[in-house]
């Protein structure tokens, strides 16, 4: 975080107030980057919640209001939703805007957001790689983004200096940035980010529809490795659907690799090849060591669940 | 844990003393549930952690002096090695005493150890579902086996007296225990446990082995999801070398059935099927919230890694 404390920006419009709309809104309040934030989403519960919380100086239900004189505006609502918002927002930005958002997918968004943007507002994607299992205004909270990566992808010739804008935005709120071409965006997040969900989401469905092992069992013997995969597997529902549809090919690509790999691991298995399992068991130590030193995980047991007391 | 204090044994051995062995020992002090723990390990290294730790009344890098005397005797290497380690110790065994493990698979264990069970000893199989990705005597802690289950699978004439007492051992240590049938128990873990090392270890690999994205960007960008199957794929490689190689059919079965439903997933997406994507995520988040009130997980977000300070 830098230390530099004037707002970058007069306003500031967040479309979407779950998870990440509302800890983007907690995140700005602590170090100062707005002198207003606006908040939209297009149900009353959520306007409620919203309001309760306090994140936001105005809640709204239509967009008009919510974009208008804001000089950054956020997309953040689940990716499948993006194209239709950016019709209807168009006509009430402001000149010298800038457009971002927060989805997981970037070539997508670009082919959906793109062709909407009026001349003279800055269109710029980004990706918080940061997040939660939970959803909803009540699960966000300022640290999110604390030490966190975000991707900013932007057009071949975007604006430079609301570039740098971003940039110190995204840094301002904890996190470190990087520039990155979308395409190749969307290939590291499918191996990162979206087989992981899509294997976890998988793995939980396989065991809830077995026919000899119950669901109790399941859930009593669950420390044993599963309960891992049920955290990802409990992510936004609707939130995933749009990734899955919006980043088919890379998803695809990497999936094909992962199955490759897994035959040969089952392979491994049904003709006793040790060798072969003890090889790979041991090469992916040294990669969980390398994130901890990275500082992208913690390094206690167990994610600290269990945390010795001696 | 029962408020009863009375040793249940006057000498207890446990032949490995890495994370379960010294997770095993700690706990059974915290009971006193043996006035002598004797530790057997061939590494003079592990020895000597030991030593230094002082888990254990006595340590040995021969199989007699552990185990004669003793009234329990507990494997607790990886499990390749208990039928030789059975074989070795069979003579020095006491009349009466209870013969168990903790090994992660059933079957195999009976295989290996039962033919060499003299007259006179109580073989009783066990498998607490508790662990970590750490491992060696650094790595064990008293709580580990906390308000997790720990299954028994007796022999259809086990010595039902030994049995009752070896339920109150692992109660003693903390765990909620349970009588399986052994082939059961290998189903049950091939999906709760097994099957998820398998897929993590597998990710894991996938994803160091592309050309297309860095390692550097795999894990600069883990936090994603990727690092929540790191920490598994960080588990000691010669215990899971020797898991895959024991339950060989139980895994092929139930990687099976995950293959499948990853098929079918995989054409929903090359389809554009989103109401199958849908209805599964929306499933799978109800098994999440079951764990966490059976209490074999925490609720709060991200593990609690990310701990919100409002």
């Amino acid at each position: 975080m830098s230390s530099d404390s004037r707002p970058l920006f007069g306003k500031a419009a967040l479309l979407g107030i779950g998870l990440i709309g509302s800890s983007l809104a907690y995140a700005m309040r602590r170090a100062g980057l707005a002198a207003h934030i606006a908040g939209f989403a297009p149900r009353a519960e959520t306007l409620e919640s919203a309001r309760k919380l306090g994140f936001a100086d105005t809640l709204h239900d239509t967009l008009a209001p919510t974009v208008r004189d804001a000089d950054l505006v956020v997309l953040a609502t689940p990716l499948g939703a993006f194209g239709e918002l950016a019709r209807a927002m168009a006509p009430h930005l402001k000149a010298g805007a800038i457009l971002s958002d927060v989805g997981s997918v970037k070539m997508a968004v670009i082919r959906d957001v793109a062709p909407f943007v009026p001349d003279g507002v800055h269109f710029i994607p980004a990706h918080p790689i940061a997040g939660t299992e939970q959803s909803g205004p009540e699960a966000g909270f300022a640290e999110l983004f604390d030490g966190r990566w975000c991707i900013l992808t932007p057009l071949p010739h975007a604006h430079v200096k609301s570039v740098e804008k971003l940039r110190s935005f995204w840094q301002r709120c904890g996190s470190h940035v990087e520039l990155m071409d979308a395409k190749h965006h969307d290939l590291v997040l499918a191996i990162t980010s979206h087989v992981p969900h899509l294997i976890a989401y998988n793995i939980v469905g396989t065991a809830a529809d077995l026919e000899t092992v119950t669901q109790s069992e399941v859930i009593k013997y669950s420390a044993g490795g599963f309960r891992d995969f049920t955290r990802i597997a409990a992510s936004d529902p609707v939130m995933w659907r749009d990734v899955f549809l919006n980043n088919r090919e890379a998803v695809l690509e990497m999936l094909g690799r992962f199955n490759e790999d897994l035959s040969s691991l089952q392979r491994a298995i049904r003709w006793g090849d040790g060798e072969m399992l003890l090889n790979l068991f041991t090469r992916t130590r040294a990669i969980r060591r390398s994130i901890i030193d990275a500082g992208q995980d913690i390094g206690e047991p167990n994610f600290g669940r269990s945390r010795p007391k001696r």
